[in-house]
């Protein structure tokens, strides 16, 4: 999942130069951007390895990956199918399947640096949030609860943090990041979708980020199949993480793991059966367990400490536009 | 570049079966190799890290790809290429351009986990060496030397084999590694590939494979336009990695940087000049500087440190055969 509206008020946001374009002063902020993902990048990684999460390496290439739909705010231009060795397999827009099938039989806590490739359509580009290539750092945990997962993600940010403030001065400071870029309390505020369309319409998700000096939950929004919706309230137990005067960081969810749910949710979708057969095998089979997981948005994550226009600024070879180097 | 020629007596090796058709025990085995991959990736990124190596994120879709040629045992059995924003773009076979451009504008020293898609023919899955996906450990420093790079790799292997010995005997010894697997002598011998051919013939790889009991590696293998090339001795300037009965886990040279030998030698290689556009202006221009660097697989090391016959069970989704999930 990624930010679906695009409000109408919106500034356009200029792409990023390619790094051959850029002036000797540009460089250096870039580094000192690049010096920030490389902290972020170990520091959570080497966070989740503590809490005994098990590091997968990504697949590029499968049969089921997400299919990104239903999204309110649709806005996948192409979809990569290729063939190989007889099959036809599409590039990874994200690990959600996979995720939920090791989580279930191999590896119940897990995650993965997992490059995702979206081919938004073009216009999406000037958002300043949305770039074609992103990785996400896609964790999965068995038997975890909604709940959970947030007091994990709020500790492990606010850990980031704290000792990002604390070896990152120069670089921060060179942002004009030092007094702005604040620990924020926990927990986090958590907010309903709906409560959120009350105040701010269709817009609710520019309207809580510009609102909000807190990074804040917003739960229960309707999507994908394999995020758990409560049949009987009507209500999905999933959940995205805003960052103040950013946007979305985060996205993730309980998950359905029985056969007749994901079943009738997917007819619902019009979502191609055959591509989740071993999922739908799995459910069937009651070896799929639930989960609850989410992905965080590294370019975004760092973006939104680099206080930066573009994401793709946070990219040496920045996604957006067809510069593709 | 990967392992090139196939032993004419080299077993066939059964593809590993994919997670939901594992037995108890097998999924036990799997969850250790997983956390001895866990353990290896956490290890070796914090080691670049602490030798202020920035960590770049990956590119998945680019115009300049590894041209994977001239290679004597060719084995790539297709290239995907797609069209996005108006533009080709091919999946990345490794980032080999995209680290020499980095490196000289704007991050002097990094690396990058870095997935690579090389649909090899069908044929070399049997190998137990090859798969269609892999992830690298892909490094790069500007003003590095080949003797540098053997220094830091064998500093690196070295410290991850004697942490995880200590820290990682339960998984070393349901795998049977506890004894088998011994902290190698430094420095590493160091083979010209020249003389191999001499004691073992076009099976080199193989041969000095099996014949050493400690790590070794071999320089001067002729290959792809970008490794050094001394055009008066006719040597080059690069080198692979071989374990002790296993075979190579890193391939790596010095790279070449100036406009004339490298525009030379893509012509003489009959590669595409056209991709290849941006890394020849910036040569032209002398911004482009003299690095070294390597890419260690990440799969081979552990499939290496695990004692695996086929690579691919190092991979929570096997990618070698035509089961994708």
């Amino acid at each position: 999942m990624e930010t679906k509206t695009l409000s109408k008020a919106a500034p356009i946001i200029e792409l990023p130069k390619p790094l051959e374009q850029l002036s000797e002063g540009e460089v250096e902020r870039k580094a000192c951007i690049g010096r920030l993902m490389t902290y972020t990048l170990n520091n959570l990684t080497s966070q989740f390895v503590e809490k005994d999460f098990q590091w997968l390496l990504p697949v590029a290439l499968s049969q089921s990956t997400d299919p990104l739909w239903p999204d309110p705010g649709a806005s996948i231009e192409k979809r990569i199918e290729v063939d190989i060795y007889g099959k036809t397999v599409r590039t990874t827009a994200s690990m959600i399947i996979h995720k939920l099938i090791a989580s279930s039989l191999a590896y119940p806590k897990l995650f993965i640096l997992s490059p995702n490739i979206r081919i938004e359509k073009a216009e999406r580009a000037k958002t300043g949030k949305h770039i074609y290539e992103f990785t996400q750092l896609d964790f999965e945990a068995r038997n975890a609860s909604t709940k959970g997962v947030m007091t994990l993600v709020e500790e492990v940010i606010c850990n980031l943090l704290t000792s990002m403030k604390q070896d990152m001065k120069e670089e921060l400071s060179l942002l004009c990041r030092c007094d702005t870029l604040e620990l924020p309390k926990r927990p986090f505020k958590v907010y309903d979708r709906q409560e959120l369309e009350v105040d701010y319409g269709a817009d609710w998700e520019e309207g809580i980020a510009q609102e909000t000096s807190d990074p804040v939950w917003v739960t229960n929004i309707p999507r994908e199949f394999y995020d758990f919706e409560d049949f009987t309230t009507g209500k999905w137990d999933n959940y995205d993480l805003f960052m103040p005067q950013y946007g979305e960081v985060l996205s993730g969810a309980k998950r359905e793991w029985e056969y007749e749910k994901i079943l009738k949710k997917i007819e619902r979708d019009n979502v191609d059966k055959y591509n989740y057969a071993l999922v739908l095998k799995l459910a069937k089979e009651e070896k799929l367990k639930p989960t609850a997981g989410g992905g965080i948005g590294m370019e975004r994550l760092v973006g939104w400490i680099s206080g930066v226009e573009h994401v793709a600024e946070t990219q040496p070879f920045p996604r957006a536009g067809n510069s593709a180097r």
